[in-house]
């Protein structure tokens, strides 16, 4: 089951000069996080409980999200939404002829997750993601 | 303020046919309306009191829909971040070297609204919403 949205991420080139922006127009401090294994530095942007902006710089050239840059420049770059069975709702999706980037789920610093392609959600890169439990590493 | 994100805009060319689709993806029901003073036909998915989903569907060439959509074709449009009040932060906003694009808030489909301008944004499109209070019009 889809539950929420969870963040939105955006691929910038420069975190630092980003972060500083995004500070100024949120109010609101970042957290900043290297995930080597996503190939991004990251800047989480909180408001309570509810959907965070993430900013992703990437952290080398074959990261997908330079490959975005290059692209489309920097912008909008994908929706997570929160599922609370992130191996069923990807074996769902599929079932429902959604293309999957990732067929099996693999860790990411949300939690557990897995992409959907963007060419069978209209144009929108979409992560679904099964939340780390608090206590969980 | 920025006290949360409201929902997230995402241009499509036909209406119906995403909406298939994304009900499909999100197991949820859109609400439908038409929003001509913005040009455009939206679909609503809501999760609750939390962040939106909402699919534009340009009502003609000169919506700045249309226009999106023949740049970069369907995908992310904006992002809308929910305010306490309008007319101060789009004044905080400038002052605070943001450009607009609405100089004074006007009326939108989930309140008083007024865009930021992508430029000063790292290439993200903002709106700046006030949500109408229960029982205004």
């Amino acid at each position: 089951m889809i539950k929420r949205i969870h963040h939105i991420g955006i691929a910038v080139r420069n975190l630092k000069d980003s972060v500083a922006v995004y500070e100024k127009m949120l109010g609101n401090r970042a957290h900043i996080e290297d995930v080597p294994c996503q190939q991004v530095s990251e800047a989480i942007f909180r408001f309570g409980d509810e959907a965070e902006i993430n900013l992703l710089e990437p952290m080398g050239p074959e990261s997908s999200v330079a490959k975005f840059l290059e692209k489309r420049g920097e912008g909008l770059h994908h929706i997570a939404l929160e599922v609370d069975d992130i191996d069923a709702e990807l074996k769902a999706m599929q079932k429902k002829g959604f293309q999957l980037i990732d067929e099996e789920a693999r860790e990411g610093v949300a939690g557990r997750i897995g992409f959907l392609h963007p060419k069978s959600a209209g144009g929108v890169l979409i992560e679904l993601v099964q939340p780390r439990q608090e206590g969980e590493n």
